[in-house]
């Protein structure tokens, strides 16, 4: 972020370190992540076994949009402490994010605080960007964000367009929304087009029917937002996609994070920034 | 390219199609592709058995400065066809670049014009983009290239920067060399830097020593080009890095181009521009 945004009393969440926030969601802190952490990268999580770890990172070359990786660790590696440029210096994937999503053959099953007792040696973990990294240099730009302003999770939809399948899995892309005032829609292509690593650019502007979205109010996950008068739904894809190829592709076990509760890493925006 | 270059008697190389370039390569023409059609990416080649694979695409992930994957085919597949978006319509990568190197446990065992009789159907083909492709937008901003001045394949060099391993895979960086005069090296930066997907920004500018480059006038792979006075080398991530990888990772089959003859392949420069 180009300026910290202090207040006098009480930091917000924003002004929180990578670190401090991940302690508060390990100790049971459980809300989305949007706002938190400025100037730091947030990431989805698809822990999947590792017979489908080729199946995975080939989905996401193929679907850069919608899967930028960030990282892969080895099979059973829940933190990469020792690593040369740590995403989580300190932490761990099992217990850092404020809540998980357990699939067994595609099928939702549990939602826990903590997916410590459910790991296995043979989960490889995907740390994939997710798109409240560029929130902050957006609203240093003055853009608005209109789920933050209205206190909800970011708005996400499964849209009738196919990812580009590999091997197993196949599935929809999954967009997140956020509705722009149509003078500031320009700037907030250019501001996140500098970040392809946390989704870049949109996919989409306006004109949701054309996604197969029938129904703004009615996300597939997240909350809903109000779009002001005059605005416009501006759509970029989502690191929840992998969750609803997991859907569609039903592997034995997959663990994620909920949407909108995310991974807060250790890696400053400026290192994902182009050009 | 922003404008063609054209010239009134015989079009050179850089106005050829790619599908032109590539029937000139699959009857037998073997040369460098730099300066072959302007305005479309090239890429390496680097074919590994299946068992590889991931491996090798976990390799290009945490190294993506020199290994950017362009596309990834299926294990046996040479062609990409039926695909949404070919990388090279009816082409084939056994057959369509200049010259290709045969690696048996790590060691070049042979550098044919053709590498049909050598596929196998459990090979995994990965195309790599190759710093080639942003070449004709340094040329269109009146930015010298040497070794197309000096009619030359570009240098190469093996550095004592170690990649991050992956799985059985590790290996040094190897960057390409331009020099470039002083007064041109930055927007030479903001240029590249448009290019992620072809190796993007330097890694690297003057000191050769720094990289362990002990005389730049002997490379590892290509030309040595000469540096005029007053200018600088700057340093490329480059393609060659995964057969660096097989050099010392010694994998039992390896096929790749030979260095500096690229796939020229039907995807537009414009497709890879960020932002």
């Amino acid at each position: 972020m180009s300026q910290p945004r202090t207040e006098p009393q009480a930091p917000g969440p924003e002004a929180l370190t990578p670190a401090a926030a991940r302690a508060q969601f390990r100790a049971g802190l459980r809300r989305p992540t949007s706002g938190f952490s400025a100037g730091y990268a947030q990431a989805n999580l698809l822990a999947l076994p590792r017979e489908l770890a080729f199946d995975m990172l080939l989905f996401a070359q193929r679907n850069p949009k919608s899967c930028p990786v960030l990282g892969v660790f080895e099979p059973g590696q829940h933190d990469d402490a020792g690593s040369a440029s740590p995403l989580l210096a300190d932490g761990d994937v099992r217990t850092d994010i404020p809540a998980y999503r357990f699939y067994r053959e595609g099928a939702l099953v549990a939602e826990p605080d903590d997916a410590t007792q459910h790991w296995r040696e043979d989960l490889v973990a995907f740390l994939i960007g997710c798109s409240f990294t560029f929130e902050a240099p957006l609203l240093d730009a003055g853009i608005p964000i209109a789920h933050l302003e209205q206190g909800v999770n970011v708005p996400m939809y499964k849209t009738a367009i196919r990812c580009a399948p590999a091997g197993r899995l196949s599935g929809p892309l999954v967009v997140s929304m956020r509705p722009m005032p149509a003078h500031r829609i320009a700037d907030a292509v250019r501001i996140t087009s500098r970040y392809p690593g946390v989704h870049g650019a949109p996919v989409h502007i306006g004109s949701p029917a054309e996604l197969g979205i029938r129904d703004l109010a009615a996300p597939d996950f997240g909350d809903p937002v109000e779009v002001p008068a005059g605005w416009t739904p501006v759509f970029w894809a989502c690191g929840v996609t992998p969750q609803a190829a997991v859907m569609e592709s039903k592997p034995e076990l997959a663990i994620s994070h909920a949407p909108g509760h995310m991974l807060i890493t250790d890696l400053p925006n400026t290192a994902l920034q182009v050009p």
